[in-house]
């Protein structure tokens, strides 16, 4: 398959996912008060890797970088903006979806990687929007085609231009033969609840729907003509704003550049580091607990600002995994590890939990929540391994229940004068980080007997060591000195010899067990669907509409119907 | 790919679905008092196609569909039966699951359509039990892995032998490189709760699990040493029995061969007619309306038995839909269309629902549910014509709601003498036919405002012209008679123009809205997962585990995590 060559641009090495408003090339953000525009003006020589221009608004990676660090930036550094206008600076045009010829040429891993880090961006809005109070409003000026529709439904409002040309559509189908798959098929039927014959019909004409038909069907919420959008535009900002539950006020913290140092082995930020084995196939990630307690008050946090521990780790662990997902295609386990004074981390928790009516530690919360569902749809296998001098309590306890698997060593290893290991929980296991599907990672545990977490919440505060950890249903395994090094050595060895494909599919449906949400299927059903039709000769083979596009050639396909 | 030139073994042309007791190659059913037991005892040449052989109880398609059957009749001709056994003749062996070799010969679209039919057969059981009263229990005597141990899984009590060597096992990621994807992954978290981290450990060993950790771990409800294994299963046959809630007694009605003629243009049955036209890649399904009005009572039902209007079409609907989905690749839609008295319809209908006590009428009302089901899960684009003559009432109206479009004549055809079309409501549309995913196809279709439903509800026992039921929104377009013909051809001609897996993709999203069940699940989400690995490399290319099974060379994978 084409793309498996494909260069970076500008001699990079990797893709990084940290930029910041001075560096973007595709979108302008400007703040007036308590309204935020996001202009979308792609830079059509900008792609993130040789080979295609951006025209038309149309993005790749490199582009949803930049709206994901910006919708990052509006929660954190703009504690007053309540209301996101998302807007094109092209004429006529809203945004022409994900570029073909990107995704022509991409392999298969970049194209499932692509779609899964928009479907997360694509999220961020609406999580911004239902937690943070910053309600997104899309205002459509021309074309909004494919993806282009797709961010737009991930808005809290759509106002379409009434002018005979502008239209939204979903052409996947009949243009490309793959799926409107970051969330596009999903959104129109189960967010905006458009009926789904009328989205049969929407989803295979190219043209799109446009004027009072976009309106009747629930495509958009509202045509404007162009002489009164402006107005409008206006008019519902403040509507919003009005309405907007958002709470913060003045100044935010601003979130510096992350202290990185990347080698061949792995990467060094400030509290997580990453060790990369490439013959065991290996990550392992390590977090350090905050050497000191919490801040004394708001004022401390405010001061302490992005170097406030837990924003500091969550930010290093974030651009972490992305980094494995996307860089480090080898990589099969991702083992996390930590290490310092639970006590420490649990202070963090409890002025977590304690300020959590303040804006900043609700949006540190909720980064968390989101840092958290990144691991879970992470196609690695996860391991948690509870050490001694480990620091697996409360926020950072999550992980244990985010892996696949949990090994915790029994008494202590000898010669190691950190005694044994043991997870202490907090209320953060209790809640504020619900996994995509709703439930938080010990409800998805303990479906069997939801006794289970309350028997697990009357152990709040003390320290669990392997046996009551094992006991409680908190770990895989518990294993003793002995066995450790064999145990854990032949799992390793085992899990990377095992096909990558099954692995993920197997994992993608164990570890969201019971219900499902928008969010959910959008990861689940709608994901594997597109996975299947991208690895489908019909779609990227020689002859597929994918690679034919724009080639003056149709497509040739397979009639078969599976 | 191989497989594509696979040959039906005997000679044969098609697989047929259709079979009876007498015919059986693969099981015995036996029938005592309130107790049926269904044995296992795979011939191992009675391979539906040439080139493998069925050991150690392995499945192919050819041995789910003596299963299907088995448990349709003993719904319909044992009324007396409460308990089912599902045991296996062989030494030391339940199980071994679907056949390898079959899998690996086999071409994409089979493996996808003996999976479905598959999970079709598993959910029938779950309905037996759920809504027949009939409890499912599995005795394992050996090993019951892949397949076999999913089978197991959609009973509703499994006992497993206690010998030191009878074991569940799940061994399809380790040994195979594909999911178990006929329900495993989903039933073991989702309907036996196993905890997910034990899940993972159970689904990546070959050996399966035995004993107290099988229990423990609620892989299976409980363990039986041999010498008590008779006594057990006597025990819990009494005690399921004396639970049931099946209200039947006395003789069932028999399942009659249905009387069918194929030919290369389609295929008549007595009420259902199948038309195949393979240049426009079309099948329309036409449905007669009976000729007279339902039986007077439950003696007349009794009398009339398997040609009871309601029990005949859905007998004859659900083999045409079996025979296009697997004999007829190349067809892209199928087209619903029906003619006769719409009052005799409804008579049946208020029949069906007048008596839905009874438990015959109960089976029927089951039944059109799961053939309704079938359709929905069918991948092909389903249409239906609601034009002159047509009788789309009360149940046979979930035709049109369950269509991805339908299209409806406003007023009369000139010179056709039989008047506009009208579609009509009963209380059949409104509760008996759920979806898979536990709404009714009117509450799919109207989740934007379920006042829509009540709204619906208002005009049952109305003839609604086009008009009528496209301003209620019961139809996707009503066109007069002018447009008809151009429109529909159109239509017809550009559906059949796109790449049949984006199709696919798109319809399996849009027509499941909403909520999701364990059942859906598995046709969503897991299937779609399986049939993305059951197009990689890792799984089906010439070094993939699938095709390298059995040969004694080990499989050879490309490591990039996707």
């Amino acid at each position: 398959m084409a793309g498996e060559d494909r260069i970076l641009a500008g001699g990079a090495t990797r893709i990084d996912f940290q930029t910041d408003p001075s560096r973007y090339r595709h979108w302008k953000l400007s703040v007036e008060g308590e309204v935020a525009t996001l202009t979308m003006d792609v830079d059509e020589n900008g792609g993130l890797f040789e080979g295609y221009q951006l025209k038309l608004n149309s993005y790749d990676l490199g582009v949803d970088i930049e709206l994901a660090d910006a919708v990052q930036r509006l929660r954190f550094e703009h504690p007053g903006v309540k209301v996101v206008l998302l807007r094109s600076a092209k004429n006529r045009v809203f945004c022409a979806g994900a570029n073909i010829r990107m995704l022509a040429g991409a392999t298969h891993a970049h194209k499932v990687n692509f779609c899964k880090f928009t479907n997360e961006t694509r999220n961020g809005l609406e999580d911004s929007s239902a937690n943070s109070g910053q309600r997104f409003v899309a205002v459509i000026n021309g074309t909004a085609a494919g993806g282009g529709y797709e961010l737009a439904l991930a808005t809290d409002h759509i106002i379409l231009a009434d002018d005979g040309a502008a239209a939204v559509a979903l052409p996947e189908v009949p243009l490309l033969a793959v799926l409107p798959g970051t969330g596009g098929l999903t959104r129109v039927v189960d967010k905006r609840k458009v009926r789904r014959d009328h989205a049969d019909y929407f989803c295979t004409i190219e043209e799109g729907i446009k004027g009072k038909r976009a309106v009747a069907w629930r495509l958009v919420d509202e045509i404007v003509p162009n002489s009164k959008l402006e107005a409008r535009v206006a008019e519902r900002s403040q509507q919003f704003a009005a309405a907007s539950k958002r709470n913060g006020a003045g100044k935010g913290i601003a979130l510096s550049p992350l202290t990185r140092s990347f080698d061949d082995s792995g990467i060094r930020y400030g509290l997580v580091s990453v060790d990369i084995n490439r013959t065991e196939r290996i990550a392992t990630i390590s977090i350090q607990a905050p050497e000191q307690g919490p801040p004394a008050d708001i004022d401390g946090l405010l001061e302490r600002g992005a170097s406030f521990w837990a924003l500091q780790v969550a930010r290093e662990l974030d651009d972490a995994i992305l980094h494995l997902r996307i860089n480090e295609l080898g990589i099969a386990m991702l083992v996390f590890k930590s290490h310092g004074a639970r006590a420490n981390v649990l202070g963090h928790d409890a002025f977590l939990e304690a300020h959590k009516a303040h804006w900043l530690v609700n949006e540190i919360r909720q980064y968390w929540k989101r840092v958290l569902k990144r691991i879970d749809v992470t196609s690695r296998t996860l391991v948690t391994l509870v050490e001694p001098g480990s620091c697996f309590a409360g926020t950072l306890a999550e992980l244990v229940f985010a892996a696949d698997r949990s090994y915790m060593l029994i008494g202590e290893t000898q010669g190691d004068n950190r005694g044994s290991p043991a997870i202490e929980l907090s209320a953060m296991n209790f809640g504020p980080y619900p996994m995509s599907h709703g439930l938080t990672r010990l409800q998805s545990r303990f479906q069997a007997d939801p006794e289970d977490v309350a028997r697990a919440a009357q152990r709040i505060g003390e320290a669990l060591d392997a046996e009551a950890a094992e006991q409680l249903g908190l770990v895989t395994f518990a294993l003793d000195d002995i066995d450790w090094d064999d145990e854990i050595r032949l799992f390793f060895e085992e899990r990377a010899s095992f096909s990558p494909d099954s692995l993920t599919g197997m994992e993608a449906n164990l570890r969201f067990v019971g219900p499902e949400t928008m969010e959910s299927k959008i990861f689940s059903r709608l994901t594997a669907w597109q996975n299947w039709i991208f690895q489908r000769p019909n779609a990227v083979g020689e002859t597929g509409a994918l690679r034919r596009y724009g080639s003056g050639q149709k497509p040739q396909f397979d009639m078969t119907r599976v």
